[in-house]
This record gives structure tokens, C-alpha cells and sequence, in this order.
């Protein structure tokens, strides 16, 4: 076996915090032998405050040489006031676009012994497991021209322009279709087909491509019919799959429903599997140093990586029985504690998966 | 006084019945004297099949003389299969753009006797008051260019544009900092300002003009997790100012929290507070035909038609009045009737009300 390197950018505010119980994990598969090493590096605010950019040419040159990355979370008042260029979503944006990360898997889960942590009625969330196919590299996030312009008459505007091609379609398209079939067979494509000329373009390709997965069901959503579905009757989905801009909102309405965001790791892959695995919350600076936050997210990062990228499913399962394992222990960070509830900080929480592994 | 006109536009599916109970309550004002008349016309399927165009030449015209315009809902099953351009939807976005009815206020709600119905738990629903100012006439809706162009290497793109300018920005501004200084005092802007140059000019503006309302809190929140915010913790907003597209989401999704869509008024009002007052909720193809649909939403848009485009306040206030009277007598139509409550139609929900007014 060849040794796999995953770089590791711990990033800002709790990310280093979260991503240090992520590294006792790869300890423990390391030392029963495993061919894995790592590295660190910079990405974001800690990129810029080291080497005065967010996705530094060091970060640039190992990340292209990785197998697999793991970042923390990025961000945060402290570089709010940086010009835009250098701020630490240019970061995350760049280091996506540089990798070709074009498909982004952020799973919905509901943990049932976290059931009482979630904003819904436990009757709609009970057994939850929504997968969002999100498109990363495209849209409305790289489109060009974008800028300033001036109307016809005469006054200032911003503009910016949304876009997908065929190919980018496809691709997209093929990745959710192959996920759904390792699931429930069902795909829910959502557009806003009814306005937007790359909607149209977006649910024809889906159309077609669907031809090729006969065995999955495919149905279409306009966005707004979905951030509203997502809450009346999360259960109804299976897969979804959106572009960039619609996936950046509805998958962060669905980490909402379970109540656990503090647990949902999520993966951004390449055209070969290579990809950037990290926790979906962000980087809390209000709780940031206090070895608070719940590093969960994070270690089920770690799992995707092994389970996408490597190719090892074995480990990911591992790495989710254990995480049961500690829940139904009644561990608990605060986030995920009930009122009364004992809590336990980020490092006894990393120890103790550590301990069921 | 003068009379006022009112465009009435029944729509499609159950468009039709709830209208007509809306009209009872035009009666009970007509016959106490108030100076109103209607008149009657086609809009989205409806207007398609009587006259070739979901908004044709006759409602054009009718619409520009109204004063004031009555609208059920439109679109549906029926009509998917036509071209674009004489989709259901078409007539609306024409009516909007032709009006520049670009100020779109859609309250969410909590009506205490109906909170069982909410997916959310209870305690964070209890006493729910939220305002979202979507603006209507401009962002990528109706942005140029547009359309299927070729990518560099040669593949067919879709393509839109999203844009505002600074004068649609500072009018959509004007009309929140104005609604939230009626209510808390508090607006929050919805924007990707991370991402989007339109955004950036957008959160420049808002600033902007919030110096002219240093009584009102104004806060800003992307998008993304504004979605989540409003799962997790709804009550933290009073109101919330956004773009076309963003609030096309973010008001589909608030309407699902207080579990009452068909109890959500709205309102569409240009510069000089003429306006098309409609339900938030579509034309439910499923019910139509069967006196099943809820016509409250239906008649508390007649409320915000007399409160904003008429001035009278006072005879909003005893349609609200009324609502709120039928509901504590536990009057219920099928989509607020808890499992075992006695269920109402819409004719009797309609006399229900004209009783009580
Ligand atoms: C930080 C921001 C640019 C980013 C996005 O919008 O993609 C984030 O919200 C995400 O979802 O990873
Ligand atoms: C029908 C559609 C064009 C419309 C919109 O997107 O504006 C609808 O969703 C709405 O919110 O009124």
C-alpha cells in the first residue's frame, strides 16, 4: 500500500481546537499501522497573519501534492476589516476553485440521541438523512463580467453573473445520481427553472443525465418550494442536488433541522476523489480557547476523507460507531447538552472517541 | 371622499374560491358606506386561456387605472406544459415589473391558536412577529443579459445576470427602515457580501441609508445563515430587508415556521403605495374545486389592501380582529385543523368571518 498524505490547516478560532482531537484519530489509525502521514499548513485569517494571504503559494504547492485534506474552520471578526482580497473566504473559495473541489456531499443527520436538541418536532425529524450534492466550483461565485457598472441612466450598479455549462452539469449530476443509488434511489434537482435561464439549461442536463440512472428517481424543486419543503417534511428527501449559490443556503437550512450542526462533517471533491474534508459549523469565535467547542464534526471528517478519498470504508464506519458509541454514552459538548445535562470539553470529548475506537 | 378602485384577479385553482370570500368582505365595508367598487379580470392561467397571455392587453389596462389590486393565486399542473413565455408565471412577474411593485412585504406569523401546527417546537415560535421587505423588480429576475451563450472551450452555457443599482437599493431601504420604525426597530439586511459585487453595493447602500434612521438597529447576515437563523432561532428578527432572489427563499422558508400559510397576507406596493395584495400561498391544484382551501390569507390581504393602499388602518385592524375571533371560536379549515378537530369549509370560514366583522 502506498502511503496516503493529507494535509492538515487547522485554520482559525476553534478550528485548531477541533482539528487537534481530528489528529488523535489519525494517531490511533496510524499507530495500528495504516500508511498515513501529515502535514500542516495556513488557510484563512491564520494563512494571512503568517504569509499575508488566505491560501498562501506554500498552502497552494502542498495541497496540490496532498491525497486528502482536512481543514477546521476559517474566519472571523479579527480579519473582517482586511480588504476583500485578502480575506479568509478567498481562502476557502480559492483553494476549491485551485483543486477543482466541484462536489460538495454535506449530509443532514439526525442523531437520535440528540433528538431533543433540534428547533423541529421530534416527529419530523426522527431517523432524518438528507444528503446535499451542492455544486462548489461554479455559478454565481466565479461567474464573469462582475463588478460595477453604470445603467443606462447613468447610476452606479453591482453586478454579478450566474452561470453553468453542460459539462459542469453533467458531472455534478453524475455524482448525485451515484450517490443516490448507494441509497434510497431518489434525487430531488433544485432550480428556479421558472426564471433563470441557467436553471432551465440546469434541469434539462439533469433530465438527460437521469436517463443513465433509470433504477433513481428523479424529481425537481424550485428553491423556494424547497427551503420550505426542508422544513415542513425533511424526510421526504433523499438526495438534493443544487448549484453553488442555492446548495450554500439550503444546506445550511438543513444543518439547522437536526440540531446537531456541531456534528455534521462535510466533503469537497474532485473529479478523482481527491478532496477537502471539514466540519460544516464555523470557525464560533465566541467560544474559541475555552475548549468548548465539539469537535465531533470534525473527527467525522476525518471518516468521509477514508471513506471518499481512500476509499476505505471500514475506518469511516469505525469512526461513526465510536461517535455513536460516546453519544449514547452521554457525552456531551455544550452545544449538543440539554438543560441539566453534564458537559464535557473538546478534548474529553476527542479522548473519548479515541477510547471507543 | 373618492372612490377607490379595485383591480380583482381570482387566478387559478383555488384562486377562484378563496377570492370569493374575500369579496363577502368587500360587501360588509361596501354596505356601510365605505367608497369602494371592483371590477374583475384575468391573470396566469386563467388569463391565458381566456385570452392568449397570462397577463394580456385587458388586465394591463385595468391594472395601471386600479387604485388598489385583489389577487388569488395562479399557476399550476394544467399549465407546466406551455411555452415560457405564456407561463402563469410570466403574468405575475409582468404585473410586478409593469407596476413597479418593487416593495414586497410578507409577514410571518405566529397565530398563538394555531402553534400546534408549526413544525417548529412551540417555545420557539410562541409570539413570532416577522416582517420580510423583498424587494421585487430588480436583482437577477429581470437582469440582462441573459440566456445560453458558448464557454471558451465551446460548450453551451445558461446564463443570468444579477444586478441593482443604487437607486433600487436605496428605495427598498427607505421602505424597511420605514416599516421597522413602525415595529422594534430592528432590520436586519440579507446579503452574500462575501461573494457577490451586487451584495457589496447593496450592504454600502443599506449603510448608507441607515444614517437616516439612527433609531432603527440596522445588523447584516448572509444569506446562508440567515436560512439558518430563522430554524433556530426565529424571534431574534423584526424586520428583514433583501434582495429579489434571497427573498424569494428566505420568505418561502419563514412562512413554514408558524405552520400557517394559509393564514400569510402580502403585499406588493410601488412608489406611491399602490398595490397587489395576495396569499402567500400558491394554488393548491391538489384542493381546488372541493370549498377545502383556507381563505383567511385571502382575506387579511384585503386588511393590508385597506392599510397601506387606502390608509385605513382602522378597517385592517377589524379584519385582524375578526381573524383572530374565528380562530378562538375554533373555526378551522382542514390545512389548521390539529388531528381530531372539527374541520370548516371555505364558504363557512368566509361567513365565519363576515359574522364576526
Ligand atoms: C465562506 C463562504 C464563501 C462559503 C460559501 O458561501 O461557499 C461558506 O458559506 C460555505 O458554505 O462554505
Ligand atoms: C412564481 C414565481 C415567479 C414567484 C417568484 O419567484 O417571485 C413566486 O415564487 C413568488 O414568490 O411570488
Amino acid at each position: 500500500e502506498t502511503m496516503k498524505n493529507i494535509l492538515i490547516l487547522p485554520g482559525d478560532y476553534i478550528g485548531p481546537e477541533v482539528m487537534a482531537e481530528a489528529v488523535k484519530v489519525l494517531e490511533v489509525f496510524k499507530a495500528e499501522g495504516e500508511p498515513i502521514a501529515w502535514s500542516f499548513g495556513h488557510l484563512g485569517g491564520a494563512a494571512y497573519e503568517a504569509e499575508g494571504h488566505p491560501y498562501p503559494p506554500s498552502t497552494q504547492q502542498a495541497a496540490r501534492a496532498a491525497d486528502a485534506i482536512l481543514m477546521g474552520a476559517v474566519g472571523g471578526p479579527k480579519y473582517d476589516g482586511l480588504p476583500r482580497a485578502v480575506r479568509p473566504e478567498q481562502g476557502i473559495l480559492g483553494i476549491r476553485k485551485d483543486l477543482g473541489l466541484f462536489a460538495n456531499l454535506r449530509p443532514a443527520l439526525a442523531y437520535e440521541a440528540l433528538a431533543a436538541a433540534s428547533p423541529l418536532k421530534p416527529e419530523l425529524i426522527a431517523g432524518l438523512d438528507v444528503l446535499i450534492v451542492r455544486e462548489l466550483t461554479g455559478d454565481i461565485y466565479f461567474g464573469q463580467p462582475r463588478g460595477r457598472r453604470k445603467t443606462a441612466d447613468g447610476h452606479d450598479e453591482g453586478y454579478d453573473t450566474m452561470h453553468y455549462s453542460v459539462p459542469e452539469i453533467e458531472r455534478i449530476a453524475h455524482v448525485a445520481f451515484q450517490a443516490a443509488r448507494k441509497r434510497r434511489r431518489r434525487l430531488c434537482s433544485v432550480d428556479k427553472e421558472n426564471v433563470l435561464e441557467t436553471s432551465r439549461l440546469w434541469r434539462e442536463v439533469m433530465i438527460r443525465v437521469g436517463r443513465d440512472y433509470p433504477d433513481v428517481e428523479l424529481t425537481h424543486l424550485y428553491v423556494d418550494n424547497a427551503a420550505m419543503q426542508l422544513i415542513k417534511n425533511p424526510r421526504q428527501f433523499d438526495v438534493i442536488v443544487t448549484g453553488n449559490l442555492f446548495g450554500d443556503i439550503l444546506s445550511d437550512e438543513a444543518s439547522q433541522l437536526a440540531g446537531s450542526i456541531g456534528m455534521l462533517p462535510s466533503a469537497s471533491l474532485d473529479a478523482n476523489n481527491k478532496g477537502l474534508y471539514e466540519p460544516i459549523h464555523g470557525s464560533a469565535p465566541d467560544i474559541a480557547g475555552q475548549n468548548k467547542a465539539n469537535p465531533l464534526a470534525m473527527i467525522l471528517s476525518v471518516g468521509m476523507m477514508f471513506k471518499y478519498s481512500f476509499g476505505r470504508t471500514d475506518l469511516a464506519d469505525r469512526i461513526d460507531a465510536a461517535v455513536r458509541k460516546v453519544l449514547q454514552d452521554g457525552k456531551r459538548t455544550g452545544d449538543i447538552a440539554q438543560p441539566g445535562e453534564p458537559v464535557i470539553g473538546t478534548q474529553e470529548m476527542g479522548a473519548a472517541v479515541v477510547d471507543a475506537l
